[in-house]
């Protein structure tokens, strides 16, 4: 069962790696460039930069005080992804380890001097996972040993006190070598850990207690808030304790918070996080598009959080979410050669880049660079890739559940079925049985997907009367389930309309007032301008029915009619006539062409909107 | 001349402390508040902090890096206020002073090892503007000794070389030394640090060299950008180094820049900032109201750059932009009590603040807070307001202009004027001539007040025919002159049009789409809830002509009709119809009350905005 979350009880079981295989098509293509690729990237840069020098004791020491975790991402990576170069990266990480289970290239010397920015804890729980995934996918060896053996040092020193770390993991990390071990003191630690925060356990800082969500206890909070990766890992780790301990009320807390997260404080890509100076969410309603952070590491912290709540209620939402954000962030987070990244994604974009050489020193940039200073990112996006086919489909108790319409092959019980797409390009999806079998099969409609048709396809048999053409039948967002006995041949017809579609924003959301954006199946579009192309500074749309171009490799783009004002502008942009009054008539009329969001910026140094101001708030 | 800016050329020259006095008034009032309560009080807070400690050489030294400027930025104010206080904490400052003219509490030992956060530059720049002020308003003493020997340590140090400081102030505070002096040192070492500005002369940090504004040479920025007060004391430094080297292209570079800042980085109430992470500038058309930064530092900075750049040009728009700034910032900065401050003046707050006991480990908060880890802003409010009378009124070759409509008394050449006037509350203002005269007298006509009139009144007297009633002209914003001689009683009306009025951004700036502010005469005005009041999340105006209610005190307050939107939402905040089509209509009608945004956050925590969103984007 070669998974990341391995709940013990829940409605739903997940389906691993070893039962789902992703095939080449959009997630799949992304799947094995990150193998071949990205994680060989990573390694490269990690060395360049000496952090990974640092477990070989190389001084000076260089890195930030969280360095040590880019190894143990990438290590959980290359475990997923049974990467060869595995066993000498653990090996190297092993050498630094002390005789009592301490590892930390930082704080050797001077252990747990620092709660709120040491990150010890917090290097441990990607550490663990790294180890949980590798025990999962091969077996024990140096790294499940390693990881161990921090874990039972994190208990013997942790279990008593009121002490946690300033960012959350670990919580997650111990529940989840509790559920592959077995070992009850990792459950109760985590658990410990969880209802120790916002008693409080930390210092108060200038950002105040709320930026590692130590301001009230978790059961308590009536919302996301503060940092968002911090938010969201901490409530991975929440549901993981409230699913494994039977805590009903905590995970309804996590629900709820997750309810209103998603319908104040969450933009249109999925993307969560509104300000810049400490990484963390806006008030409610406080989504502006061009200082969006949507930091790449809080989209994967956003999928990891909805795929536990979605195995622990079966709740569709929650894979809605998921599927969001994994097209709009995860997918824009890395380049289309896997060789660069974004840290963070924002909505809109006024100036063009400057193309960088090297490592960025900012979280910023209208590009995606190779390298940051605080590379999270382009690590987690490895390990969430490498791990990805375990996130597609899932197990119910009658059958299997498939959560992402992805071309992959999926085996479970008696059921071995083949799904073939062109999905999120085409619309039409096929479930092919391989073998005869069992179960009830479910087939994810999203929730955007009105008007989605079904229909079972029984295969042409001498031993059967020929079928009287498929039955289709109207589908409902949710869950649409068909039933088995099967053959092998059996297909099932899933159509979802990918009409390209308007969005308009609730009028609380200041920043989006009297513009919308346009959506096709799960992708959100924008408009991109690289180097000669019209500047968007001064675009009307006008919100007509766009018009779709396909290229040869299947990508659709898509075009509005807009208008583009005037260059000029006067002394002072405050007067008396309402700016609609000069408006966009004066404008030249364009063409406007959408790009998929996660396909922005790989053209080069470009503005972008997804929000395009339209005339009047009206549809045309 | 006791002036803070007195430049030996240019088309005005400014009238000091010794030639206007300020009357109690809108100005008045506060002036007389921060001579008699807030000096003390920011002495007070300084002592209780370990500030002034620092210079007793107490130990562990307390306080950032550059706290020894908010010492100096309180000498400064005590010095335009003659305050009883200077002598004392003059003295104290002066026994840190080692033998060479270095001065730094905590920095000693360790001198110049850190240009880029070090901020020694910057304390030399204040403490040299304390001294200046002294000179010009009592002579030397103590104070002026220590600033002197500054001074010449700082040329002796730096006059050969490419090294300056992170935070520029040390420019300008050069140019003025030198003006009170004559000594060209000062004159050159100023020179010698805008010129080496942008080659770059300081390294690279994550927020960018334009952080600091060492990214390009002055000579060659296109706008104003990064920190904002940085950037602007630089502008001033500028300015005064153009002006005293007859440098004219400089001078025009910094106009361009000003004029490119105010037509798009510029918000509503002058104030200048967008960006927390940096307390930055945004990109144009970045001015957003929620995270509008607006720092009370950067309100004073603009009023000093454009004090700077109409003593030079003698063009009017400066003082429109100083006068926008002072009631809408420089007012907001500082409670009516005059012991709390604010820090940022976002437009727009969505959450009450919570109350803090004691100091304000942020900058942020919608409660002014009685001090910060960071007291830049009340200090500067200090110094401003005791100098506040130099920027009222100018001499021009012919006579007297009066810049900015307050109670006031003028002397100047053959003119001696008492402004009487309930300004900003009335548009009534009259100018009586005290005494026989000549010369022409100039009134700033401000921008905003299109259908001003002016009238000459001649005194009865049995010398000259009775007159024939007042003439009355209508006048055009800018300068309106009245040519003298002046018999004394001689009085000069002015009528300003105070009808409120809405106000509505340029299509750019995306923030405020779909949104209209109110102004009166100078005054931005802005819907305050407190406590039990209607919430403000969603609420939309219908843009008709506000109502007037005046208090007691003169205040006028204003009312628009609104309707407040119902509290409930949906799961996710984006769909397929216009948010204008479930629309206002379903909401509560109410009469909004409006309060003039200065005085916002004096009844306790509220929520506030300025722009509100209107229907359709029209006035109805």
């Amino acid at each position: 069962m070669a998974n990341p979350v391995l709940p013990s009880s829940g409605v739903l079981s997940p389906l691993g790696l070893d039962a789902v295989r992703v095939l080449p098509g959009f997630w799949g293509d992304r799947i094995a460039l990150n193998r071949e690729v990205t994680i060989a990237h990573c390694l490269e840069w990690e060395e360049r930069e000496g952090w990974i020098g640092n477990f070989r004791g190389e001084r000076p020491r260089r890195g930030r005080e969280f360095s040590d975790s880019e190894a143990y991402k990438l290590l959980e990576a290359m475990a997923w992804a049974d990467h060869p170069a595995l066993p000498a990266l653990a090996g190297t990480v092993a050498q630094a380890q002390e005789g009592d289970g301490y590892l930390n290239t930082r704080w050797s010397g001077s252990r747990y001097t620092d709660f709120e920015w040491g990150h010890e804890l917090y290097c441990y729980g990607h550490l663990i996972q790294a180890g949980v995934a590798r025990l999962r996918t091969h077996g024990e060896d140096r790294l499940t040993e390693v990881a161990a053996k921090a874990a039972d040092h994190v208990c013997r020193r942790f279990m008593e006190g009121s002490e946690t770390c300033g960012h959350p993991v670990i919580e997650m990390a111990l529940v989840e070598l509790y559920r592959v071990t077995g070992a009850e003191r990792y459950l109760e630690m985590a658990r410990r850990f969880v209802a120790r925060r916002g008693l409080p356990a930390l210092a108060d800082i200038p950002f105040g207690r709320g930026y590692y969500q130590d301001d009230v206890p978790v059961r308590q909070a009536q919302v996301f808030r503060g940092h968002v990766v911090r938010a969201l890992y901490l409530a991975c780790g929440v549901v993981d304790v409230a699913v494994e301990t039977g805590d009903e009320e905590l995970l309804k807390a996590v629900e709820a918070q997750w309810e209103r997260t998603v319908a104040r404080r969450t933009h249109l890509t999925g993307g969560m996080g509104s300000r810049h100076a400490d990484e963390s969410y806006g008030e409610d309603y406080e989504l502006p598009p061009d200082r969006a952070y949507n930091e790449t590491c809080a989209g994967i912290a956003s999928i990891m959080l909805a795929h536990r709540l979605l195995l622990a209620t079966g709740d569709a939402r929650y894979a809605d979410l998921a599927e969001r954000t994994m097209y709009n962030v995860l997918a824009t987070g890395v380049a289309l050669d896997g060789r660069s990244f974004f840290y963070v994604n924002p909505l809109h974009v006024r100036v063009p880049a400057t193309p960088l050489d090297g490592v960025n020193h900012a979280a910023e940039g209208g590009l995606r660079s190779p390298w940051f200073d605080v590379s999270c990112c382009p690590n987690n996006v490895a390990r969430t890739l490498a791990s990805l086919p375990a996130y597609v489909a899932g197990a119910s108790s009658g059958g299997v559940l498939i959560h992402h319409l992805t071309p992959s092959e999926i085996r479970h019980g008696g059921l071995a079925l083949r799904v073939e797409t062109g999905y999120p390009w085409s619309g039409s999806v096929s479930v092919r049985v391989l073998e005869d079998g069992e179960g009830r099969v479910g087939l994810r409609v999203p929730a955007w997907a009105a008007d989605a048709t079904l229909a079972r396809v029984p295969v042409s048999s001498p031993d059967a009367p020929l079928p009287e053409g498929p039955v289709i039948r109207p589908v409902d967002p949710g869950y649409a389930h068909v039933e088995g006995p099967w053959r092998a041949g059996d297909e099932i017809r899933l159509e979802l309309p990918m009409r390209p579609r308007w969005t308009f924003p609730d009028r609380r959301i200041d920043a989006l007032r009297g513009s919308a954006a346009v959506e096709r199946g799960p992708l959100v579009y924008c408009a991109e301008s690289v180097a000669d192309e019209p500047p968007l500074g001064d675009v009307t749309a006008r919100a007509e029915p766009p018009v779709e171009h396909a290229s040869d490799d299947g990508v659709v783009e898509l075009e509005v009619p807009a208008a583009l004002g005037p260059a000029g502008n006067g002394p002072w942009p405050y007067g008396p006539e309402p700016a609609d009054a000069a408006g966009p008539a004066e404008g030249a009329d364009v063409r406007l062409r959408l790009v998929p969001y996660h396909r922005w910026g790989n053209r080069g140094p470009a503005t972008m909107r997804v929000w395009l101001p339209i005339q009047e708030g009206r549809r045309a």
